[in-house]
């Protein structure tokens, strides 16, 4: 049996590939820190929880596929926070982050067209991995580690506009940069759409993990494009409840959610009880922000401190999310990664990071670098960075 | 801003764009007998909530993309029951039998080489949307109410079959029309799928909900087509807990479950809560489906004659799901739907019904069809079908 060219085109998680070898390593009796998985260690609010134990309806019944009432609500008021003024029906509730920008690309970009999108590299590996699903071309805009993994010159990225492209889709805070993008570079982005006619599918999940008293620019905040602005947001980093895959939708253009609440009626809806879980979520006092983010901040300075102290090292400090992508003096950062799982140890315990070639869509970029996810409490983290430290010397690949 | 054709051509939910006049009915002060959605009014079996409510993890983390092990073991026993024997990598656990039919068609059907898939209809309708959002062409093998819609002869299938036919679709017991193929007929279509080398995606969501006491065959036990069979299945309607949003892909191709695996990692994982309850519901007692079972039978049983007491209705007795596919003396289901609706009651109560012209792909057919989704308990069917009966008479498109 032959299977369709778009789904064995699809590469593999290049995250969960290496799963395997983390495995082994275990067997062997090591212990692994596991910087390579966006996995918040915060405990969830207790009221998601609480909330859903108090469920007592008899039928379990299919709710709306625009999601319900109440939750649309909170997100509404949320986002008037960030000073972005939503409608109910300019709102809608997705199986998590990722199922808000399949249905956005879906809309925006047509297969048989050979419709393009294009993608800042390094960018989360399943904007590429839903492109290809409904056959979607990706079309990259290298960024640098030397620069942060901000956005290259407007002219760059008008190099990858063609009569096909439709849309660009970007994060802000970056996974897995740690970028967040400054006023300016959310402008250039808004000019250029408007001059192209592109859509913006903004993932936003991260919105809240902004350090260094950074001010920070939403796509929901620049008036003269909000024809063409999707956002794309999520509880599952905001409130640490990756298990409930409640995301979402919002749009100022009614057209567009009317056409997307037609793939939301296709699925027919999202589960009932994270839904009513979420809305608890977002009732959360801000001060969680505030010790979640001091938390953060006190594990990023560990991770790049630690960085800054691997000779041969490039890397920018993160601004935002809870990602770095560095570029280490090594041949090849999945070769490091396997041989760090398989055959180096510190008394017992390794490191696993996250190879970032899979990360990019042009080939051969990335290849000596890796994103860390800072995820483990300050201790762990610092035992992980000096094991990293001296895997980079002893590693036989290393090129310094 | 234009969107894509794929999704602008997507048709709205034929039942769900109805809503407004059954609103406005309300609004009325009308009683409104819902016989046009599949939800079901049985209660959900306890241990779904109980389960649910003794979770206690601290961070509610990503689960396994393929599903949690636990469910996967569950189903693999469930099917035991059925003579079907998978293994634990021949089940992916997916949001909804929604979100198995939407993989199963990506991993099977091309966007840009045209393919196309064949389904019987009237057909469950997100067949059709699924489909066009991922751009695969669907062609119709019509079958008819006088026929109690059974597949037509082999010859029929075989002119919808071309070079770009890469699978057939299917529900049985069969949504909308309620009929149960013969073992030969799934011979037919085991027979087709291997000389024309196509994938069979067979919805068997509803394989608890036969009657008469019919033998039930499941394209799972024709041993010869096991490498191209893809089981879509779902907790929704078997345990009446639509809103868990659990469903799951089962197929002894094991290279294309890798594949579709790939799409599961994409959008990570599936709701990890109600992975947990519907472990649980796989344990649901044996006797559970007898009672229910008995319980649609007579309402089947007062649908049916309620509608042979109309003259010039057409419909076979469904002998499965608890759906009817019936063509009414009326100019169009769709006005005579929106007039019980707007215009007609019997002592301030009328009736809904789901016009069957969005389940036909061919244009034109199912104009004068309804479903009947008996959903309702006895007191309330026979009501509303005698509502129906004197709607049909007072109706000023009737053609009899």
């Amino acid at each position: 049996m032959n299977f369709s060219k778009r789904i064995t085109s699809m590469q593999e998680s290049p995250i969960r590939k290496l799963v395997p070898f983390a495995q082994g390593a275990k067997a062997q009796g090591k212990k692994v820190y596991h910087l390579n998985i966006g996995q918040p260690d915060i405990e969830t609010p207790e009221s998601f929880m609480n909330s859903i134990r108090n469920f007592d309806e008899k039928v379990l019944a299919y709710s709306l596929s625009q999601g319900i009432p109440e939750l649309i609500e909170a997100i509404i008021k949320y986002y008037k926070k960030y000073d972005m003024h939503y409608e109910s029906d300019e709102i809608l509730i997705t199986n998590g982050g990722s199922e808000a920008l399949l249905f956005a690309i879906i809309a925006c970009a047509d297969a048989d067209a050979g419709d393009e999108v294009i993608v800042p590299e390094p960018f989360y590996t399943n904007y590429n991995g839903f492109s290809a699903a409904v056959d979607v071309k990706v079309c990259p805009i290298t960024c640098k580690a030397e620069e942060g993994f901000h956005l290259p010159a407007r002219k760059s990225i008008e190099e990858c506009i063609n009569p096909r492209t439709k849309a660009i889709i970007l994060s802000n805070p970056g996974n897995p940069t740690g970028v967040v993008y400054t006023k300016e570079e959310i402008q250039m982005v808004a000019d250029l759409a408007k001059e192209y006619n592109l859509f913006i599918i903004a993932d936003e999940v991260y919105r809240e993990f902004v350090y260094d008293g950074l001010n920070y620019t939403s796509f929901g905040n620049i008036e003269e494009i909000q024809d063409r602005v999707i956002i794309v947001d999520s509880v599952s980093k905001r409130y640490s409840a990756c298990g409930a895959r409640i995301g979402s939708l919002a749009s100022k253009n009614k057209d567009l959610m009317k056409q997307i609440l037609k793939l939301c009626q296709g699925r027919l809806c999202v589960p009932t009880l994270e839904q009513i879980g979420a809305v608890e979520l977002y009732k959360t006092p801000e001060d969680y922000f505030e010790s979640v983010n001091q938390e953060y901040d006190k594990r990023r300075n560990i991770v790049f401190e630690g960085l800054q102290d691997i000779p041969g090292v490039v890397c920018e400090k993160p601004t935002g999310a809870f990602y770095v992508v560095a570029k280490l003096p090594v041949d090849d950062a999945e070769k490091f990664t396997i041989w760090m799982l398989r055959e180096f140890d510190v008394d017992g315990e390794t490191v696993m990071v996250a190879p970032a070639e899979g990360f990019y869509a042009t080939p051969g970029l990335g290849r000596d670098e890796i994103r860390i996810a800072y995820i483990l409490n300050e201790d762990d983290l610092k035992k992980a960075m000096s094991i990293l430290k001296k895997a980079v010397a002893e590693y036989p690949g290393t090129t310094i």
